[in-house]
């Protein structure tokens, strides 16, 4: 009897303390709130940091004020599956729907909700960081951060829509790229992601900036122009080079290094702009002269705000392929040794790997 | 005879070495340009820090590549006058009309000056710092730089243009400001500038962060709407308290310190702009994930790029006063003892000392 009331799931507890357990199944959905069985769910770059460095986001002394999550949490956030049941008042979706979902649940009461920046909500509250996550057979989601996924939409592509909707929040932070030559720095899996959505908004070249061999080849493989090494040549010297003397119009950090958020400034023209994306641990030492004398603009971006339905179409039809993205397909009971401890000691080798309850089931 | 070929200048000729002295007059003006008898011409910041701390802008190891200027400079940006001469090919301009010179002698082949973007070209050689300016009777300038003034139009005004025209174009970059709350730090010459501007452009409220009491009553005479002392209070939280809980949409940082970047960034809501117009000399400890967390934007402003004629139409209607900016008229002969120095001593209690080479003749 009471197997049926639990699953397995993924539970941080602590740094290097991630346990796989058998907790309750999630209670029966709330008003507006949907129970999803999940497919597949992604490890993050921000998964791997609670594991080996965290707390970074989970709340561990403080409740969080919109879930009341504290000190140990499901971890994913970057999943689809498939709708088990519906709360009351919800409209619009079916049990059986294919869905993913946007993970930056909100208050829905403050300034910026009231915007519509519900990304920059004040009471903020990620899946699988703030409120439980998707490494577990189920998962409660608010329906109105759910997106169908169209027929004949691959069912691993599912996973790969959040991370893509991050690289696709900053390339419409740019503005228009069409045409442009536009710099990433750093291809890790964001890198990658803002690589392939700078393509997908008709930039013309894009130079992607690394150091690490295997994604030096993955940049190129998802469709960077060219790739250059910081410790192989001089850089800005280098783009400079390629775009009149000028430097790009655009760039894109994807690092987050307190020595690479200079680089994006200084490989892009005056008057361009660095868009920010990387979760920055260190300060920098940057003189905001380099920003005066030269009128360039610095803009932040965080998550997304709406662009899982970009990210949808542009998959179904194509333009976006997700399967270079992919370097691992395991199950939830494997998610320590070839999941985080995979990441963990071989970075530079993966991108994406990504976990289903069951295999069988999933494909 | 030779007097008649020379004339008083304010020569710089290194650090705490300024001299008044003869020097010949300026050549009959080249093709496009004209020769200006100079009226008024406003002791900037930037020249006193040449004085003091020199040289900042001004060449000294390589000839500028505009210019030609090396190593020795006659001082002077901010300034009006009347046309004593025009080069060939000048047109639309007649001897003795008044006018007032933007500042940014720019090469017109570069990149930038094709566009228009002329105040950030490759090659700017600016008046009084890269070719000889205005604490002299006479002076030569492009004739594209030149702004005619309206009738009636103070004498004493044109001298204020130009910095007016640098807070006015940090305005312009932030977008529109009308019934908006913005905070401006610094309340300096161009912090009031910045002040004026943002009031003419329809800020509801301005709140100016000042320590200096002397410059706190400028700030709010000039329309200030509030004055927060970062010694007396937590400028930051007290914004906050002014703006629903979140902070303003717009903040310009007018002085360039190390530590007024961050504070710029901190006074603003979550997606808000900050607008850097400070001349920074010292990096600062800036941790990006400021930015990326809360999607700011940081917009550099440098100098002014056409808006001499906004600040002349709206001085010439009234919405700009120039006069509590003005602390002092002096003539070209005491500039050392009533200008430079007496800035250097008595900084905070003076704004703009503006400065004629014959009083008799510009009153
Ligand atoms: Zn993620
Ligand atoms: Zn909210
Ligand atoms: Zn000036
Ligand atoms: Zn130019």
């Amino acid at each position: 009897m009471s197997q049926a009331h639990s699953m397995k799931a993924a539970v941080w507890h602590g740094r290097r303390d991630i346990r796989l357990e058998d907790v309750p199944l999630p209670a029966a959905p709330g008003p507006g709130w949907v129970q999803i069985k999940v497919h597949w769910c992604g490890i993050c770059g921000s998964d791997l940091h609670e594991y080996l460095a965290g707390p970074v986001f989970i709340p561990v002394d403080q409740a969080h004020p919109l879930t009341g999550l504290k000190g140990q949490c499901i971890l994913g956030h970057e999943f689809s599956g498939e709708i088990v049941a519906l709360g009351e008042g919800v409209a619009g979706f079916e049990p059986g729907e294919r869905v993913a979902a946007d993970a930056c649940q909100h208050c829905g009461q403050c300034w910026y909700c009231e915007q519509g920046l519900y990304n920059i909500c004040e009471n903020l509250a990620f899946t699988g960081l703030m409120n439980n996550g998707a490494f577990a057979e189920y998962v409660n989601v608010p329906a109105n951060l759910l997106y169908k996924l169209p027929e004949n939409f691959p069912t691993e592509a599912g996973a790969l829509i959040e991370p893509l909707a991050v690289g696709m929040h900053a390339v419409k932070k740019a503005g228009s790229l069409v045409g442009e030559t536009v710099v990433v720095v750093g291809a890790g899996t964001i890198g990658l992601c803002t690589i392939m959505c700078a393509k997908a908004a008709g930039a013309a070249r894009v130079i992607a900036l690394e150091m690490s061999s295997a994604r030096k080849r993955k940049a190129l493989e998802v469709g960077a122009t060219r790739v250059l090494d910081p410790n192989e040549c001089d850089v800005v010297a280098e783009i400079k080079a390629l775009t009149g003397g000028y430097g790009a119009p655009v760039s894109f950090e994807c690092i987050g290094h307190k020595s690479t958020a200079k680089l994006a400034l200084d490989v892009i023209r005056k008057a361009g702009k660095a868009v920010m994306v990387g979760i920055f641990e260190e300060p920098s030492d940057f003189n905001f002269f380099d920003i005066v004398s030269t009128e360039k603009q610095v803009i932040g971006s965080l998550a997304y705000n709406g662009e899982f339905a970009d990210v949808i179409a542009l998959i179904d039809d194509g333009r976006l392929d997700v399967r270079p993205l992919i370097t691992g397909r395991i199950e939830l009971a494997d998610i320590l040794d070839r999941g985080f401890e995979e990441l963990a000691n071989n970075k530079d080798e993966n991108v994406k790997i990504i976990v289903t309850p069951d295999l069988a089931v999933a494909s």
